[in-house]
């Protein structure tokens, strides 16, 4: 089946247009949760629109006072059927809330719940453009572009046709790093993880999703900025941090956080997005753009680590093989 | 030196009212951060005002363009000289937003930089309604009643009267569980935490500054709506959690955590706020009361943990030791 993702696209960036939102929520869970910090970001700092990003049964039962026929409701999940974040499109819509959903499941029951649909493709063939980080990107910088259109919503959407070149050529750009991380790793039962802006939900998902989930190894995902104010103290030669330094506004908290770890762990890998290929990308989409490369090249740093450690990132003893 | 806690209130309180705030940032870091959790969940369940919780030196650089003279920036630093509070606060000050900070410092570089300030006492004598906890919840339901008049705020004002009452019932209540878990707790070297809703504040506050700066043990805090979405597969027998079951909305979420956590981990200790001694608190309150009671009656458990350990609340090596 194939799904013209283009026509999606236009049909919610023109709903999103007409509603005129006060107010957006960003609900999913876990992976998809974590991928909604970047987008929240971009609209914190280009617009003066409030945006929050909710676990999905915490926006259910927290039922906000501001949700309401003014408010944009962004969720997500890939197979289509996490039930709370159906439950809790379906409670926003029922608020009067324009509800978009990112789904990699046509007709799921995520699909069938929300007003407007936005499909990603997904898999190793997939085109980045056309994956969940393509689709996001498009989806938030043709928002913008139709709100209050400017050059560099236009620059973005150029620039981020070639995602997938840009994936690849940073994927390739770490992979011997990566693989230095996944054999130097694969004895620790601990791995923090460490993020600001930007790039925090990639922190986050590394440490709820690759580590805890897909590796069974401890994790925290550590902000840089709130580091200094309680977690340093568990700062020893032997604790390991995997720092993202963002290329974007808050690289000042990372910078602050990697001079401290580095002086009393003997154990500190940094990620830094000033080090990626940028190539074909304007240096004023920098901030917007880390997050989504840290994503494709932390997947390396998961694959090898897996490698090491003979636990393939499939493997689960829960999630989908019971009821919870 | 005596402090009219009163009069400061009465002045910051008439001062929101004036501005009428669009928007609400909660600014701050570490344990003077987890502390505003349970204020933001107040305001998103009362209001249709839109309000965040932001690291202090991630408001400043994510400089969110919602942030002007609309805006109501509550900023608190215990000392008063936390650098990024300090200049978080300046920072919105400049940009014509209303400020007002919570310290116990009179005249600290927070306080001057403030434009309004909510004193509060501290230690092992100061009464809890003139502590943080109580001061948070006179200016929140203060706020609340001046801009929105409800015998619900009336009730929770005089309520909190007796905090202190409240407090010493429910830690001499808890007081021998707290031991249990300090005792049966002090050879582990990870201790998760999980909550939900207004309690998650304190999950964090609990793993930030009370294990990991306090006791140098490792941990992070788990919301329990997100613990299905990744966290749970490290559950296991020997996996240590402390679940904050709160007396709010966001209840049956902690439900579902902890009935799937105690089916794989034989390490689950809970502290239920439906336990709690409730002895002068109106019902309809205990959503926004399980916070600060959680908040006295962890500490028992810390305080606990630590003497079982040998290793004093008080220690810092980084801490307050050296430049950072």
């Amino acid at each position: 089946m194939t799904i013209d993702h283009g026509a999606l696209l236009v049909q919610a960036i023109e709903a999103v247009k007409r509603r005129n939102p006060k107010n957006i929520y960003f609900v999913a869970c876990g992976g998809s949760l974590a991928y909604m910090y970047n987008q929240q970001y971009l609209i914190d700092r280009e617009t003066a629109i409030p945006s929050f990003v909710l676990s999905s049964n915490e926006f259910i039962h927290r039922d906000p006072k501001g949700l309401g026929k003014d408010s944009l409701v962004i969720t997500c999940s890939h197979s289509g059927n996490t039930p709370e974040t159906v439950e809790a499109t379906a409670f926003a819509r029922r608020k009067g809330a324009l509800t978009v959903a990112y789904s990699f499941k046509v007709d799921s029951p995520l699909w069938l719940a929300a007003e407007y649909n936005l499909h990603y493709d997904w898999g190793p063939d997939a085109d980045a453009y056309d994956h969940r980080a393509g689709m996001a990107l498009r989806f938030m910088f043709g928002i913008l572009d139709a709100i209050q259109p400017k050059p560099l919503y236009k620059t973005a959407l150029e620039n981020i046709k070639d995602l997938q070149g840009i994936f690849a050529r940073n994927k390739a750009k770490f992979a011997a790093a990566a693989d230095v991380f996944g054999s130097s790793h694969k004895r620790e039962p601990i791995v923090y993880t460490m993020a600001s802006g930007p790039v925090y939900g990639e922190a986050y998902s590394f440490a709820i999703c690759l580590l805890q989930e897909m590796q069974w190894v401890h994790s925290a995902a550590i902000h840089s900025g709130e580091y200094f104010h309680g977690p340093f103290e568990i700062t020893d030669y032997d604790v390991p941090f995997l720092l993202m330094k963002t290329a974007g506004e808050t690289r000042p908290l990372d910078e602050r956080a990697l001079a401290f770890a580095t002086k009393f762990s003997k154990k500190v890998t940094v990620v830094d997005a000033e080090g990626f290929d940028w190539t074909g990308i304007d240096a004023s989409l920098k901030s917007y753009l880390s997050a989504p490369i840290f994503g494709a090249v932390l997947r390396v740093y998961a694959e090898r680590l897996a490698e090491h450690r003979g636990h393939p990132l499939s493997v689960r003893r829960y999630m989908w093989k019971m009821e919870y």
